[in-house]
């Protein structure tokens, strides 16, 4: 059970809203981790024990495990089970599919690896991403508007008054609330937040795109912020790649630390 | 590498065009399986060697073997491998992310499992699922009009002038050809596979929803045929659900033979 109130209370105590992203790739790691027995848990543990003070949450891309099929599970699994609990768990899977097929992705992210919240897809609709809600004290996080150049394919097309992303945080919030919905907003349109926080003033956004995909953290807070905070900024790259060499858990945490510190001052 | 011509080849041969959905859900297999050491995977070998010569391919439903965690893995992992070469093999993942993520993804499909196909959700745009495309000889699947309730929410939206499937079709066809796109139709709605057809006239099309949720075959063979046959007809649980005893294999031969007559019979 990660509740709202607890993520709240995580994020004033630590003065921080970062979410640090494992988007582990073996290609990437520091090459004297690949004699550990299992490099990528070697690697996400290494920067879980640097950046914990730091971050609120820790985001596990789910496709970087698959890419190595069973054993790549295993490392996810492991990796969610070293994740402390007072850390908000994403799995970053973006399911989304009928009914039955849903319940049993809810199954594999909320009960076998146990993650607080699982990222959406909402392409299918409304009863393709419900049953992720039927979770007591679990979360689904829906995709709404993205900070990848697609973005204006589908998202930000219109339809009737209003951008299709809108509709989408309009609808989903018939399905689930303040206590266990969110939304990925991407952060490279800060001006759009604008229009997110018009449908869904209350509920957290969980925000890509700073750091590596060159979003500003400051834009985000004052377009993003409300009472509860609303937001958790994740950086992945930026942070789990600042150096490939055997310093890269300290370098991690200094860039952590700085983003930390950055919006402790915001958050002042 | 499955090419177009050998997948119109087989089904030339076989007189099908028929796709056997492996959903395979723990609790509804017959339960004299539970003793084997892979219970999923001995469900699926049973239904592959009883249906193999009535239909052109299998589709996996990741979503099932997810639930299980990396022993789920392993089994779907044994699935792919064992499905015979002359059958078209799809991964069931409803995948789309930014590029370096959907990179992994294609990785784990196209490279671990060795999938010949994945289906794709396109709500992020054409970059979130355009990486599918590069790998030679395999194959996009991308949803475009399902056939939950759930496709009214966003799919059968007006965009300008037309539906937001239809530019899901017209849009994607951008990236991939009629030798490696094909797209979701769900069998729910015939009079709509004009309006796909209209815009992907020579693609192949993924039709789920004969069978257990209600499509006729008759009504999609209509509307949706095209000089290469051009369409895949999915049945998941009306064939490998048929009977959860002893005789779950025969029974399920039985169903797939008679959706293989009905479909030889369209063809003539």
């Amino acid at each position: 059970m990660f509740t709202l109130d607890k993520l709240v209370a995580e994020i004033n105590k630590k003065q921080s809203f970062l979410c640090v992203g494992l988007d582990t790739d073996l290609s990437k790691i520091p090459s004297h981790l690949l004699s550990e027995p299992d490099p990528i848990f070697a690697f996400n543990k290494a920067i879980i024990d640097a950046t914990e003070p730091f971050c609120v949450s820790y985001k596990i891309n789910t496709a970087f495990f698959e890419a190595s099929g069973a054993a790549g599970w295993e490392s996810m699994q492991r990796t969610f089970d070293y994740i402390p609990n007072n850390c908000f768990k994403i799995a970053d899977a973006k399911r989304g599919d009928i009914g039955n097929t849903s319940n049993q992705y809810a199954k594999a992210f909320f009960e076998t690896l146990n993650a607080d919240a699982v990222t959406l897809a909402p392409y299918m609709g409304n009863d393709s991403i419900a049953p992720f809600f039927d979770y007591k004290g679990k979360w689904g996080i829906v995709l709404a508007l993205t900070s990848n150049p697609g973005s204006a394919d589908y998202e930000q097309k219109i339809v009737g008054d209003k951008f299709l992303f809108e509709h989408v945080v309009e609808n989903t919030c018939k399905i689930g609330s303040t206590q266990n919905l969110m939304f990925v907003v991407g952060a490279t349109k800060p001006e759009e937040f604008e229009l997110i926080r018009k449908h869904a003033p209350n509920h957290f956004l969980l925000v890509p795109g700073v750091g590596a995909q060159g979003g500003s953290l400051k834009e985000v807070v004052k377009y993003g912020l409300n009472q509860n905070v609303g937001l958790l900024i994740n950086a992945s790259r930026s942070i789990i790649y600042a150096s490939n060499r055997n310093d890269f858990a300290q370098l991690a945490a200094q860039e952590a630390s700085k983003m930390q510190q950055e919006m402790a001052f915001l958050l002042a």
